[in-house]
């Protein structure tokens, strides 16, 4: 039986339309999918909407807004719409929570700082309208390794400091394992996170290295790599969070991989390590 | 004229043996080197003292000791008795620093927290020794993406927390641009690092992106990546930092070319983002 709090997100099976990706999520007997805004938009909103009622998942999370490191003019305020769109989508396709990644230095600036309060700034002008929308911002820290070109929020500390700044219900952040478990302070920001509701999705993958040849493709199957599953998950459900756990692995040969063994495989790699640290789960009676 | 305080980290011209190395470094006007043991041991110490009082340079730091995540054993105490071989040897030179990298996770465990400890603990061991010697230890913070191998200390936040339960003339840090500019926490880590006299090594280079194949060798000239060296030189400059200032790059397309026009192009990157930041000096009076 798969794990009933298992998501698998799509970009795990990177390469399947969402109707493959439903059909074989459900197959692996998932409960919950995490989607992709492309992948949603290639088919439209209401007939996407319409498969995912039809597949009986629950959708955990809409990946992705962000990408706020724009300097006020026309480009920013076409993102800023465009996250508006990304919060609709996450809406209706009845995922509590919209995965933001920051975005990068602003292009030809060294200005991190002033990078970090463009997203900050973002964030306040969208959380009015996630909230009304009944959508959670997460904002999700990348490994400082993608600080220059991709996310510009390198921990779960810096991630609170500006989610703190707005309603629990509006804006939390994503616990996302290969992002920041090398950081210091990891255990405390979780239990910090959780003390103040801000948990909006716990997601795991494994860091091994050496690192990919390109970078963004260097996740792995948990249990793969280095990461301590117990010690972290230990910490998120420490703070209550009963939501769904997400499997997002970015990585060439399993995108190339059949999508029915992704998602067996991603159950078992799940099994083997994160849910030994969940709480136990009522067995359904056995109808044989 | 080359800066008075740069200091050319022998491993920017790694090739080179350790009389070439010298001779470049003065050659190209430069008052002070770095040096790396495994060129210093090439031709013996007491030839390399020799070597380096003949080329009238100072030596700014000898690189490294460290590596200390081994399980107690005899792989353990050999490591231990390298490092104080190593502090010899930087004594002998006249470095006042020996820079130690921590060392990644213990092979085979996920035990990030007790890695730390097992650093902590060498440095412990080692301390006295270094004192006696008139040799101050720099832990030095490397970058989160070589946690799992190389150092799992990833913050000059976590190499303060070491440093400063021992004595400031045995135990301080090294601020490394390369490996700390991401951090939320940058500037204030470093003002905390000056208020209690913990800055043994400032050394310079840049980020860009994509990270290099080798992810080791993705260090770059100042000036040609995305570091703001005006902030960060001008937090050292206002803890009264006094020392050299060493460039340290890992890049092979920079170790392939001819070292003293890498000697010339450092400095001439130096003079160009990092010099206006530090203050005037002096200038000679022209014998013309």
């Amino acid at each position: 039986m798969t794990h009933p709090r298992l998501s698998l997100n799509q970009a795990t099976i990177k390469y399947a339309p969402l109707d493959d990706a439903l059909r074989v999520t459900a197959d692996a007997g998932y409960s919950s999918i995490g989607l992709w805004r492309e992948p949603v938009q290639e088919v439209g909103l209401a007939e996407a909407v319409k498969m995912v009622e039809g597949s009986g998942l629950r959708v955990s999370s809409m990946c992705r807004g962000g990408f706020f490191t724009l300097p006020e003019g026309p480009a920013r305020r076409a993102a800023i719409d465009d996250n508006r769109r990304a919060i609709d989508e996450t809406a209706a396709v009845g995922a509590p929570t919209l995965v933001l990644v920051a975005g990068g230095l602003v292009d030809g600036s060294r200005d991190l700082i002033g990078a970090r309060s463009l997203v900050t700034d973002a964030v306040g002008e969208l959380a009015e309208y996630a909230r009304e929308a009944g959508v959670t911002l997460a904002i999700e820290a990348l490994h400082p390794m993608y600080a220059s070109d991709r996310a510009v929020i390198s921990t779960l500390g810096q991630a609170l400091d500006i989610a703190e700044q707005f309603d629990p219900e509006a804006v939390g952040v994503v616990v996302d394992t290969f992002h920041i478990w090398w950081d210091p302070q990891v255990l405390e920001q979780i239990a910090r996170a959780g003390s103040t509701g801000r948990i909006a999705s716990y997601q795991v993958c494994d860091w091994a290295t050496p690192i990919a040849a390109d970078a963004l493709l260097s996740r792995h199957y948990p249990g793969d790599g280095v990461i301590d599953f117990g010690s972290l998950t230990d910490a998120v459900m420490a703070t209550g969070y009963t939501g769904d756990i997400e499997v997002e692995i970015f990585n060439q040969p399993i995108w190339d991989s059949a999508w029915p063994d992704v998602a067996r495989r991603t159950a078992e790699a799940f099994d083997a390590v994160v849910a030994p640290h969940l709480d136990p789960v009522a067995t359904p009676v056995s109808a044989g």
